[in-house]
C-alpha cells in the first residue's frame, strides 16, 4: 500500500515508517520537525541520541522511503498540503502530527491555544483537503483512551452498544435507546480534548463526505526498540520530562539515575498501556485492513490495564535485574484526577484482527532498561519532578 | 448585577442589552463588528436599518449603559480581555460573540477553519481569563439545540438522566450506568461542531478550575422587536440571506415580496424555535438565577418543536393577513441532513424557573411580519436561494 505518515519524526512516527517498509509497504512522510524544538525549549532532550534530520533522510531513503517532506502542517499551508497529496496518492494517511502532551498544554492560555488551534485546524485542513483530492484514502488518526476519561462504567469502542456498561451493578440486556450514539467522552486536559474534538470532527467528516477512518484510541506507549531499528542510528527518539514524557519512558529514565519514581499522589490511576512494538502491530493491523467507504470506526489500542503503583513496582523489579537500586516516592499530584476508580475499557476489535498483545510486561520493561542503559548519562534532571499543575499555580511537586 | 456581554452588537446581544439595563443590571460589552462586515461580504444586508457603530453607542449610553468596547475578541488579544474583565469586575458574562451560522462554516476549508478557530480559542482564552481574573464570574455562554443532532432517542438537557430516553419502544426504569455522563453529541456543520467543542471545553474549566457555566442548547430564534424598542433606532438586526439568517426570520423575509419560502427538501426536519422575545426571558432567567460555584449546567431552550413544514403554513397564514401572497416551493435541500426523524428534547429546566412559553406562535409571526413590513424595500434577492452545499459542490438549489 501507498502510504503516507504525518509526523513521521516522532516517537511513533518514525519506528511506524521503518516497520511499514518492512512490510514491503511504499512509504511517504511529512513533519515540521516542531516536537524537537519544543523539548530543547523545556531545557530536556531525547534521551536517546536520535539522527539529525539530514542524517535520519539518509536512513530513510536508504531503507527505501519514497517522499520525506519537512512542511508545516496547519494553518495557512493548506495548499502545500493539498499538493503533497495529489502527488503522492496515498492509499492510508496516518495523522501522527500533533500536539501531544498534556502537562504543556496546561502550562497557560499560549499553550492550551497553541494545542487545540494546531490539532484541530490541522485535522480539519487535512480532512478538507482529503475530501478534495483523495477522498478514498484511508485516514488511520491517533487519538487517545485519554479521551474517555474514568467513568463509573465500562467504556466501549467509540459507540454505545445495546446493552448496559456496567456489570458490577446494573447488567440489564435492552436495546438502550442510545446505542449506535459515540460514548460520552469526557477528557481531563486541554490536549486531550483536542482529541475529543478531533473526534467529532472525523466523525462528521466521514458521514458527510463519506471519508474512511479508523480511530485509534491508544493507551500509553512505552518503550523505544524495534525490530526494525538493526542499527544505533535508526533508534526513535525518547521523551523522559515532565511534558513530553509519559509514564513507564519517564520511570525507566528515573531509574537509570536513582532518581526515585515520580508517582502523581496515591498511584491508583488505571489507564491502558502498550510496548512500542504492540503499537506498531495494531497500526499496522488498522491499515492493512481498512474499514469500508464511508465508514468510522474507533479502536481501543492497549495491552492491558495498570495502576500507575503496579507500574512502578514493575520497573523496580526490572531496574533490579539491571543491578539498579530503584527508589520510589510518592509526589503531590499536578493534576486534576481521580487517584482511584473504576476503569473497564474494551479493546476487542483489534483482539478480532488477530492482535495477540505481549503478556509478560515484566520482561519488556526488563528489555526496555536495557535498550537505554547505554544513554544513562544523557538524562537531564531538570524535568524529572512535575512543574505544570493543572490550576495553573505551578511549582515543583512535593515529596508527600 | 454587573453583566457583560460578549458580542453586544449582534441580532441576540442588542435585546439582552436593552432588556437588562431595563431591568435595571449594570450592562457592558464588546464586540468585534465583525458580523457587519461578513453580511456585507456576502452581498447582504440587515432587513431592519440597524443604527450605525456610533448611533448605537449614543443609544447605549442614552439607555444607561456603561462600557461599550469594540475590541476583536479572540486570539492575540488576551491581555486586553483580561483587562477589560479586571477593570469591570463582571457578575456574569454572557457569550454570545462567535461565528453563528452553518451554512457559513460549509463554503470551505479557510470558513470551517475560521470557525472553528474563532469559536474555540475565542472560547478558551475568556476562560483563562476569567479563571485569571474572575473566577466568581458566572459565564452564560450560548450554545446550540443543534449540538445534539437527531438521535433516535429523547435529548435530555445536558446530562445522561437514570432512565432510558426512549419512551416509544424501550421505556424502561433503571439506573444506566451512563448516568451523569454528558449526552453524546451528533452535530451536523462545522459550525455546530464548534459549538459542541466550547460545550467540552466549558464542561473541563468548570470542574478542573471551579469556574460556573449555564450553557444554552437555545432553540432557533425568529422576530426582530422587543418591548424596550421604543424607538426604530433601537431596532435590532435582521437576517435573512441563506449563511446569517435563520428559518422563519428567511421564510417572513421571501414572504414580504412574495418569493416562495424555500424549503429544504422534505420539511420534515423537526428542531426547537422560540420567538426573540421568549429568548430574552430565558437567558435573563439563567442570569437571575446563577448555578453554584464550580457548576457546569445545560439548559436546552426552546418555546416548542415544529416541522418545516408546519412553520411555512403557519407564516403562509400569517402573511395572508396581511394581504401577503405566500408561495412555498420545495428547493433541493443543499444539507445532509434527515428529512423526517424522531426529535422529542425535553425543556424542564426553564419552565421549572418560571419560563412561560409563548403559545400562539401564529399570533407572534403574524406581530413579526407587521414589524418587518415598512422594510420589503430593503430585501435583496441575491441570497434568498441556498447556494452553499454541504458536499461542497455549490451551486444554487433547483426547485423539486
Amino acid at each position: 500500500m501507498n502510504i503516507m505518515i504525518l509526523g513521521i519524526d516522532g516517537y511513533l512516527g518514525w519506528p511506524l515508517a521503518l516497520h511499514l517498509l518492512n512490510r514491503g509497504h511504499k512509504v511517504s512522510g511529512l513533519d515540521s520537525y516542531v516536537r524537537r524544538a519544543r523539548v530543547e525549549k523545556v531545557n530536556s532532550n531525547s534521551l536517546t541520541p536520535i539522527a539529525s534530520n539530514p542524517d535520519r533522510e539518509d536512513i530513510f531513503y536508504n531503507q527505501g522511503g519514497t517522499d520525506l517532506d519537512f512542511h508545516h502542517l496547519g494553518e495557512g499551508d493548506y495548499y502545500s498540503l493539498r499538493r503533497i497529496l495529489i502527488d503522492n496518492e496515498p492509499d492510508v494517511i496516518v495523522h501522527l502530527a500533533e500536539q501531544p502532551s498534556a502537562p504543556w498544554s496546561m502550562v497557560d492560555v499560549y499553550n492550551t491555544s497553541i494545542t487545540q488551534q494546531e490539532n484541530i485546524i490541522g485535522t480539519l485542513e487535512l480532512l478538507w483537503a482529503m475530501y478534495e483530492v483523495c477522498p478514498k484514502a484511508h485516514l488511520v488518526k491517533l487519538g487517545t483512551m485519554g479521551e474517555y476519561g474514568t467513568p463509573n462504567c465500562d467504556i466501549p469502542e467509540g459507540e454505545i452498544p445495546k446493552d448496559c456498561l456496567d456489570p458490577i451493578n446494573h447488567f440489564i440486556s435492552h436495546d438502550c435507546p442510545m446505542s449506535g450514539l459515540q460514548f460520552p467522552r469526557a477528557a481531563g486536559s486541554f490536549y486531550h480534548l483536542s482529541k475529543v474534538h478531533d473526534t467529532h470532527n472525523i466523525i462528521f467528516a466521514c458521514k458527510n463526505w463519506g471519508l474512511s477512518s479508523t480511530d485509534i484510541m491508544q493507551g500509553v506507549v512505552f518503550g523505544v526498540k524495534t525490530p526494525e531499528m538493526t542499527d544505533d542510528s535508526m533508534i526513535t527518539r525518547l521523551d523522559y520530562n515532565e511534558y513530553f514524557g509519559t509514564v513507564i519512558n519517564r520511570f525507566c529514565a528515573q531509574a537509570l539515575i536513582s532518581h526515585p519514581l515520580t508517582i502523581y499522589g496515591d498511584g491508583g490511576q488505571t489507564r491502558g498501556y502498550l510496548p512500542i512494538e504492540d503499537s506498531m502491530i495494531c497500526i499496522t493491523l488498522a491499515i492493512e485492513n481498512p474499514p469500508t467507504r464511508g465508514e468510522y470506526r474507533v479502536f481501543n489500542q492497549f495491552e492491558q490495564i495498570y495502576s500507575i503503583v503496579e507500574l512502578a513496582a514493575i520497573v523496580q523489579i526490572a531496574g533490579d535485574t539491571h543491578g539498579l537500586d530503584v527508589k520510589i516516592k510518592h509526589y503531590e499530584n499536578p493534576r486534576k484526577e481521580m487517584e482511584s476508580h473504576y476503569y473497564n475499557p474494551y479493546r476487542q476489535k483489534l483482539l478480532d484482527l488477530g492482535y495477540e498483545p505481549t503478556t509478560d510486561i515484566e520482561h519488556v520493561v526488563t528489555k526496555f532498561i536495557g535498550d537505554i542503559l547505554p544513554y544513562a548519562g544523557r538524562v537531564k534532571k531538570e524535568n524529572l519532578i512535575p512543574h505544570t499543575r493543572w490550576d495553573s499555580k505551578h511549582r515543583d511537586s512535593k515529596i508527600i
